[in-house]
């Protein structure tokens, strides 16, 4: 069976990284993930670089990727001033994101959520009409740094928002890395009982261990997308030094040991995390990387 | 349900680790384990310190506990000349051990397998004698460093031989940190069947990032003990700078948020963490306990 790995270091990792690395080398490591197989690469994000500078090179990144044939290339979005920095034909699909609960979402967005919804949709109608298609994040769905627990009726009603808006995919977040298994079997069961299960992609946090464990959960509800960032790149906002996404490398290893197919060559998948841990200089996440590296 | 989670941190954690700390710190960690909740406790090994000089002062570190009632102490113990170290006042149960593969076996204990068994029998034997409860270990049985995969049936041979010695609970291991949960699934599904699942401990590493995969799969099976070092202590003999034990403070996190009750108080037990972590000088792969001291 295929699974995709969604690899989103580029973006969400680097994002979350206290070093600044060149517009080259982020080129670079997007094409190195692209040449070991991944097919899906969220390359930046176009939130405006006062909120986040490690990526206000966004634009320059995505002139600058050599492109690979079969290769989905996406763009976070926050608003349409976002949107109107690209062109149609440097991407394949763009991402709205926004989060379950109220507190992160202000916090996030300095919106309501109420008040998200016009935003996201705007965006989502122009993407649409540039062809792009629209993939939608749901943060906090496992639990919130401010209000802790969030209920599923919560984020019931917010991805029925989002999905009224058109996007082809939700990826339903654990932004601080608490879920357990039990808590992804109780999320994805009722998703996947109200809407189906191939709407959602798994959006998991390491930082307490946990994330791996949680794909195999949601791949029993017959989730077959994961987002997992290159090394485990990133970190968790809320506890400095903590992780944040689970690995590509590791998730790519689990996989195909449980006998999935991702289409992704583990060796080369490898040099890519190699790469891009020399170019920031600290010792990233990735256990199979440290196997490598050791 | 209740769930044994089963310290090997100061025995197979410290074994691996470069530096020696000294007794008092030794005895110090065993008594915040106890004191956290931990039930099972190996405090050390009783291999030969030409071997393993990082546990030399086996016998000081018994002799020094400071026992809580109703933690059980256990001792790693490869021969009678190792059980003539230790009085039977002194710990609750011996550990035994061999590998499921032939080289390993040999690398790590200088005889065949065949050899092994008389050994260990004459070991379970006098501790038996003593009023010691024996445990095993089986090692390798998800892959071999130098063999790679190791089938089920040269596991299974193994099994029966040390049962027949009267252990109580055979830990089995993922020594190289290799297995995905397919493969936990077909040989604990099996063992499960042949025996019964309590005869089992499950004994994971966590160097490729799925030890925490792992435990959930053989929790499917009706695995109840799960061994695990604290702070993830020691590492992969086999891969420098890899990771070796699960961590005992991320396996109870799991194990705490399935709806599992270990009977231990996590925030006790990552300040054992941090002591130790304090002590060696350097950051443990713990997760959870990176989010309470970063």
């Amino acid at each position: 069976m295929q699974i995709t790995v969604y690899e989103v270091g580029p973006r969400d990792g680097l994002q979350n990284e206290g070093a600044v690395i060149s517009t080259e080398h982020k080129i670079e490591l997007i094409e190195k993930l692209a040449q070991s197989g991944v097919r899906h690469i969220e390359a930046t994000s176009l939130v405006h670089p006062k909120w986040i500078p490690q990526l206000s090179d966004a634009t320059q990144v995505l002139a600058g990727i050599s492109r690979l044939d079969g290769v989905h290339y996406s763009v976070l979005t926050p608003n349409l001033t976002g949107l109107q920095r690209i062109t149609a034909n440097q991407v394949d699909e763009i991402a709205i994101f926004m989060s379950a609960s109220e507190a992160h979402n202000f916090k996030n967005i300095n919106k309501t959520r109420e008040d998200t919804y016009g935003v996201l949709a705007e965006v989502a109608e122009e993407a649409q009409k540039m062809g792009l298609r629209v993939r939608g994040y749901i943060s906090t769905v496992f639990g919130c740094p401010y209000e802790g627990e969030v209920s599923l009726t919560e984020s019931m009603r917010v991805v029925e928002k989002l999905l009224a808006m058109g996007v082809y995919q939700l990826s339903i977040g654990d932004t601080i890395g608490v879920a357990t298994p039990r808590q992804v079997h109780e999320v994805f069961a009722t998703f996947d009982k109200e809407w189906g299960a191939t709407w959602f992609a798994g959006h998991f946090h390491d930082t307490r261990g946990t994330g791996l464990a949680n794909v195999v959960a949601a791949l029993q509800h017959g989730i077959s997308t994961f987002d997992s960032s290159i090394g485990g790149l990133g970190g968790c906002p809320y506890a400095p030094g903590a992780a944040g996404n689970i690995s590509t490398e590791d998730v790519v290893y689990l996989l195909h040991g449980m006998g999935y197919d991702t289409g992704i060559d583990l060796d080369k998948l490898v040099e890519a995390g190699q790469f891009i841990q020399k170019i920031l200089g600290r010792e990233l996440p990735s256990k199979v990387l440290k196997t490598a590296t050791g």
